[in-house]
């Protein structure tokens, strides 16, 4: 899909060759090349800056024998997933999942009724649930993510997505995932990129759905998770998920997670909050052409608008990173013709 | 790369769809037909049943619309390292690493003299280095793989496997990879699949030289790791390696890795040892059709021969769990017409 256009001073051997492979490729590639000039690889995007720094770039990193030209296999995207694919507030949807699935569980645990932080789910008091920390949410998270098998709570996972609905929209949250996003990420990827997602969400809570809504494989999700173990039980083998932190992928953790689960720098990296600023950074200040971006929620209408002071996806530090490191911070509601592909 | 052939009972207007495709490639596609009738693609393996329990196996899992097709998406093959792609013998790759590291860094650390089990590897003395078992191993990995970024560590490996010599057969040990597990490695992915290494190795050690060795992007390449830190030093972000181990990727470890890195379950996996016992009951035992392969040491001559007894790649739980299993025992000496690709 990249174009090819003569320039002065281009190797002329080189040229015969692309003429050589078009003739073989003769009666496909005319229609390919006509298709693309006519159509907008960004329609829900409005024209300006952000769209601009995208097509601009993508356009550097792939053309041959240009001076930031960058091979395909080293074209890397890594893309945030709360916040910045999908919505994230109210709360993030994982959170959502743990609300449910502690209501679910709740018969088989009579003692949740008087116990913290399982008192205040079941009864509906978010105050007291937040007040809970980190430590309370970890709590909660154990509860319904561990004591079963990898395949049992892909089922699980596989089954709130397709009924579960989102309490502003009233839409599944696969539905809330961001059309501009979507047609970014498939640009991309016709653009020679692999783009792989990079979130602070668990791993398995993502990778059952993650194909079908955004185009990438489980194999390029990169999320937080908990430890398994492997055992063989009535001759099956299975892996049982264990109440106990494996990895957290966020801040700080998501450039070692990039590293450990992907093993190259990306080129190119999309995030809205301060758990993307290393990932940013990580991506964008090592020289050569580099995409960095910011989602930024301006849009209260059609999405939410918020910054700096908020519970989930707050953009403090990032945002004030952004101006020096030559990051485009993405304005939700001048940018996006479309936000969502229902709407 | 799939061959169609009609089959009796094939809906009409599929066969219709598919010669509409065919005339919009007609230039291109006789001539990769023609040139894969002619090609024998496992050139290095001798006929008999190992050949064929290969390409058997992927006819029947590229067989749109027979009984055991699998979808490319979910072709995940994965592949043990060492003794399954290279040479393990006398002592895996990474342990010369070590033993030459450590006599590179000695001059910086003058109580190594006297410390073990760093005195031992500067006087050679294998035997007390072996007496110092998995700790005394630890060690030495830690004192040579952490304390330095990550971008410092690949130059050094990169720097090492371009320069170091295997003891007997006095070449690069990407040298001593396996021509017919090379061969087989394009194989597969020419049938849609995607090739993983899963390897008790570091995967920082491996990344480097995978891609040209094997044709496995680092992306795709599963092991063994210690910790890192993200920071930022004199303006430029790096990871710093810790002495700190992260993940052991062997025995009950290469299933678990599996599922955190890959996030599918393999339809064949290939190994030679113990080590990987576990991966190929968790890659076969789940019914339809699945490709478990042990590369069996017979060749003493063009290589080596070992199975229940050695140091390196013990194979003897795994070698009687074939058998019940239908796991594919390769014996190189005779299903192997070449090792090496320079023999």
């Amino acid at each position: 899909m990249k174009s090819k256009r003569a320039r002065p001073g281009i190797d002329r051997r080189s040229l015969l060759k692309t003429a050589t492979l078009s003739l073989l490729f003769a009666p496909a590639l005319p229609m390919l090349r006509q298709a693309h000039a006519q159509t907008d690889p960004l329609p829900s995007w409005n024209d300006g800056p952000s769209k601009q720094a995208i097509t601009g770039f993508v356009a550097r990193v792939t053309q041959q024998g240009g001076p930031d030209f960058v091979p395909p296999a080293e074209r890397i995207a890594t893309f945030d997933n709360d916040g910045t694919l999908w919505v994230e507030h109210p709360m993030y949807t994982q959170l959502a999942f743990v609300l449910d699935r502690v209501k679910v569980l709740a018969p088989q645990h009579p003692e949740w009724t008087s116990t913290q932080p399982f008192k205040a789910v079941l009864e509906g008091d978010m105050k007291t649930l937040m007040a809970a920390g980190e430590r309370g949410l970890v709590e909660l998270g154990m509860a319904t993510h561990a004591g079963m098998t990898t395949a049992e709570f892909e089922k699980i996972v596989t089954d709130w997505i397709a009924t579960a609905r989102h309490p502003r929209f009233k839409r599944l949250y696969t539905e809330l995932s961001y059309l501009p996003m979507i047609e970014l990420l498939a640009y991309l990827r016709a653009n020679g990129f692999k783009t792989f997602i990079v979130s602070g969400g668990g791993v398995e809570f993502m990778r059952p759905w993650t194909e079908r809504v955004y185009g990438v494989p489980p194999e390029q999700v990169v999320g937080s998770s908990i430890k398994t173990k492997f055992q063989i039980r009535d001759g099956q083998p299975e892996l049982m998920r264990l109440p106990e932190i494996n990895f957290i992928d966020d801040g700080p953790g998501k450039p070692v997670g990039i590293n450990e689960y992907i093993g190259r720098r990306p080129i190119a990296a999309f995030g809205n909050s301060d758990g993307d600023l290393e990932m940013l950074q990580w991506t964008t200040m090592s020289g050569g052409a580099r995409l960095g971006m910011i989602v930024h929620h301006t849009d209260a209408e059609r999405e939410y608008a918020y910054d700096r002071d908020t519970e989930f996806g707050r953009l403090d530090k990032a945002l004030d990173a952004a101006a020096a490191n030559k990051w485009v911070v993405i304005d939700m509601k001048n940018d996006w013709k479309r936000i969502f592909a229902f709407a």
